[in-house]
């Protein structure tokens, strides 16, 4: 690994790639969802609303590429094939899950927030 | 608020769309960083490696707007602005954190599968 101090604060530290890598939904919604246990792809399709083909093979070949997903192919006929957490990927789900669950804890005040800005400033703007 | 009981992995529930906010690096560096106390917007440009100044009042402006983070100006010529995590935010700050430790805490074993994984399978497609 590199010389630094692992530093997310540092464009230039690795572990800023790995935080961009997690900061994104897909990627936080698949860990936490994977924390509860091994899954087909298409269960995960279907329980992660909103996920296409391509993000879901896109972001499960990210997260087995950082070791947090391993991926188990059954070798039959028809394929099956599984993802699961590996026990890095099962520490790091934890701290998904409480982003979650934090966000859908407090969902009621900050949509109170939403509101007050939005009355004062006008609607935000799609940037 | 929505009538839906909060739920990230379903898109249509409002959780969803305050989850795609916070999942992104600066929003997590910038809650991060506040979470040490008021910073004035020059500070947190040269405190969050590779932020422009863009992306600083961009995301800002977000996180104010969730209710996550107060802007104070202090009325001063020249101006004095100073942004603060609310009570809210402070919550949040410490969830952001965890993440960005967890990242740098494993970030020798994240490291090793990358190569491991590169090594087995050629270098990864940039998508």
């Amino acid at each position: 690994m590199s010389a630094c101090r692992p530093d997310v604060f540092n464009p230039a530290c690795p572990s800023r790639a790995v935080l961009e890598t997690l900061a994104e939904k897909w990627s936080l919604l698949l860990l936490h969802r994977l924390g509860e246990g091994p899954r087909r792809p298409s269960e995960l399709r279907r329980s992660v609303g909103g996920i296409s083909e391509k993000m879901l093979a896109q972001t499960l070949r990210r997260l087995e590429r950082n070791g947090f997903v391993a991926r188990r192919d059954f070798g039959e006929v028809p394929p099956r094939v599984e993802y699961a957490l590996t026990p890095l990927g099962g520490s790091l789900s934890g701290v998904a899950r409480d982003l979650d669950r934090w966000v859908e804890r407090n969902l009621g005040e900050i949509v109170a927030a939403q509101g007050a800005y939005d009355r004062e400033r006008g609607a935000p703007r799609a940037d």
